[in-house]
């Protein structure tokens, strides 16, 4: 492809020599995993699991240099919370593993099959996407979230984390490396770029498209930005997390207020977190003072539109801005609109295509809202921080994604197949 | 996104107006689109098809202007014979358009249905993909198929067609518009790009993101390296059809003789033709005479490797670039190689992933075959010119798709879906 010269001027002569081998290993370690059969994967999967258990200690020390150089840098605590690891992640890191090797086998499922007038035989088979690039930031599970759907679904993967990370990753990574060798995997099935130059970035975005089939981005703005700017392989996309929930009219008091609660606090860092509440002008007041006392009560900064701001004085000004924005933080924006088709239409204009969840009694209402609502996860009377695939059933996902093309929603391994259609006849030829 | 300000300089600023306003009509027809219901967009394809039936004169006139200008710059054989319209042809557009409303509805599917332990219910369900661009050339039936597609699938549609079947297309377009628009759909729903102007195609490429969700195209070579080296949307791909027939050791010779005969010529230049023979050393001399001979007397150029040659001396000599060259005209490569692994490596060297057989009466290495070859279809005793949409039962394609992300093999209306999931609840809140 001829931008591949342009682009090769961006990033240093060893960094492009050292993506091509990358991409060469991976390629060559895909043809081999097609043919993996599932029970072997599943072992490798286990083993893994059991040399994260070996390696806590190695992986706890190299978070704490990560911890350290972070706090250094004056991190904000959503980020510091994301990057820190302890026995506990360590051990859901290890369990993550063991329920993926758990799940169905995704390679060689027959989608779909059928005969044709003419005695031809038509199956649709599952197969691994082959080489799949995963460009992450700070959280470093998803080394091993990303390492075992890859290994999951027989793809070969080249890892990317963030330069926060890097040590915790670089350790994850060795310790998977080695559970997934000792169980025959071909050494090059999990790769990861093994520096923090922002050139290889550049690199995997622009110039692999040979031997990268699709890429995963899962990070902040910034990286999805370059991504939409650079990318030259096709993208699995997750763009932000702007998820509403909305109240309406016919809501129950309590379940709204639960809702509301968990859906912003629970954990706040995440992008399944509610950044906006939308409520029904019918029952702002019956419900607004409810949700608001409770939210600010767990620490939660309330900006309200000028509707809201006349129920509870507590309120701060919401602005436009406010609309846009993915807080990943202790705040959230409330306003009063209009029905069901108020909020529709909010979230047509502001949303980013995530989640958003209706609080209703009345099923019109909600079956409108989940009908019409165009995101990758609609949700009735439940909290948005269910968005996610192990809460889906999935095992561990790589992120959400918020495109329309391929996958959509939570990506776990059955995500990361294509197919393949078999076509079997006794001499047909076409007239 | 910051790159478009950069390619907008190369669009005249009239074409990027107008490709704006082309987008944000089709993005306003996509919202109505998605919740128009299944009844009307059949009811809306029968119009279509109607339509197309009364505008035959029309369309007719149209495709001669095409066509007289195609042979004053010299076509070739095979471009004359993809651009020709006759009443037979229309009438076949007509009857895509109507087969195509019979089947079943791709939106609103349940794709799959599940439980989780604390009650939540989670539905992923088909919806439509949003807005289609697709780019494609000369064949100007792929106006009536892709529009008949998209509006069943939901979709609304950005077509540009190729610059030598401008007047076909427009015919075409204008009947269907007149079709879809009498049975209520969006005047937007579908709309076709008014110009040769190559700067709409960059832009189309480059600049409209925020308003396409997948760009479909279909065409040669110079097509396909402009999309790979412009587009910043996601494409679902289809490249060359480097397509094979392999005839084992244990083929039947009839069935050998008739499959290659109709692989290669039946239709020369669509691109489930067949390019290149590849032939097991242990039965070439069985199998290779009375191949070739049929070739031969049915007009085909046979071009060989040299042990080809010491068999069949009317044979050229082919050179390492024929295994590369989609020649869609009558010539094919013909190569002898060692047994079923022998073919699997020749196929992965130079195979384009579109369409592969094996002819042979031995299942397991036919088995070896169909789960080896990674192409989009594999075929077990088939004509590889079945490669089709319609000969698949789906009606029609937008194209066979050779990328592995999305959409894998023939382009149909299901594969112009994307989903979303919808989750149930009463009150549950994330522990």
């Amino acid at each position: 492809m001829s931008q591949q010269t342009g682009k090769l001027t961006t990033a240093s002569p060893g960094v492009a020599e050292m993506m091509d081998e990358l991409g060469r290993r991976a390629r060559e370690a895909a043809s081999e995993l097609a043919l993996c059969p599932g029970s072997q994967r599943n072992h490798a999967l286990q083993a893994a699991a059991d040399s994260i258990r070996d390696s806590a200690d190695a992986i706890l020390d190299a978070n704490r240099a990560d911890m350290e150089a972070a706090e250094k840098r004056e991190l904000s605590t959503p980020l510091l919370d994301r990057l820190a690891l302890n026995a506990e992640r360590l051990e859901s890191m290890a369990t993550g593993l063991e329920t993926v090797s758990e799940l169905p086998d995704p390679v060689g499922r027959v989608l779909a099959e059928w005969d044709r007038p003419n005695g031809l035989h038509i199956q649709r088979v599952a197969v691994p996407l082959g080489v799949i690039g995963i460009i992450y930031e700070s959280r470093p599970n998803v080394t091993a979230d990303a390492a075992g759907l890859c290994t999951k679904s027989g793809n070969a993967a080249i890892l990317r984390g963030g330069s926060e990370s890097f040590h915790s990753n670089q350790a994850i990574f060795r310790s998977l490396a080695e559970g997934l060798a000792s169980a025959g995997m071909p050494r090059a099935a999990i790769q990861m770029v093994p520096t923090t130059d922002r050139a290889a970035v550049g690199y995997l975005l622009s110039s692999m498209g040979d031997t990268i089939d699709v890429l995963v981005p899962r990070g902040g703005k910034s990286l999805i930005e370059r991504v939409q700017a650079e990318a030259r392989v096709p993208v699995i996309g997750h763009l932000e997390g702007i998820c509403h929930v909305f109240l309406h009219e016919s809501a129950d008091q309590n379940m709204a207020r639960e809702i509301v609660l968990n859906a912003k606090m629970r954990r706040t860092g995440i992008c399944g977190a509610a950044e906006t509440l939308l409520v029904d002008r019918k029952a702002a007041s019956r419900l607004i003072p409810g949700v608001v006392d409770a939210l600010v009560d767990a620490g939660c900064e309330v900006r309200g539109d000028e509707a809201v701001r006349e129920i509870v004085s507590e309120a701060k000004p919401a602005d436009e801005q406010d609309w846009h924005t993915e807080y990943l933080d202790a705040v959230i924006s409330v306003r009063i609109i209009d029905g069901v088709e108020g909020a529709i239409e909010h979230i047509r204009l502001y949303g980013s295509g995530h989640t958003e969840s209706i609080v209703a009694e009345d099923e019109v209402a909600a079956r409108k809202f989940l009908t019409e609502v165009d995101s990758a996860i609609v949700m009735h009377n439940v909290s948005t921080q269910f968005a996610d695939g192990a809460e889906f059933g999935m095992g561990a996902e790589i992120g959400i994604a918020t495109g329309r093309i391929h996958a959509r929603g939570p990506v776990g391994a059955e995500q990361l197949t294509s197919y393949k259609y078999v076509v079997r006849g006794n001499g047909q030829v076409r007239p």
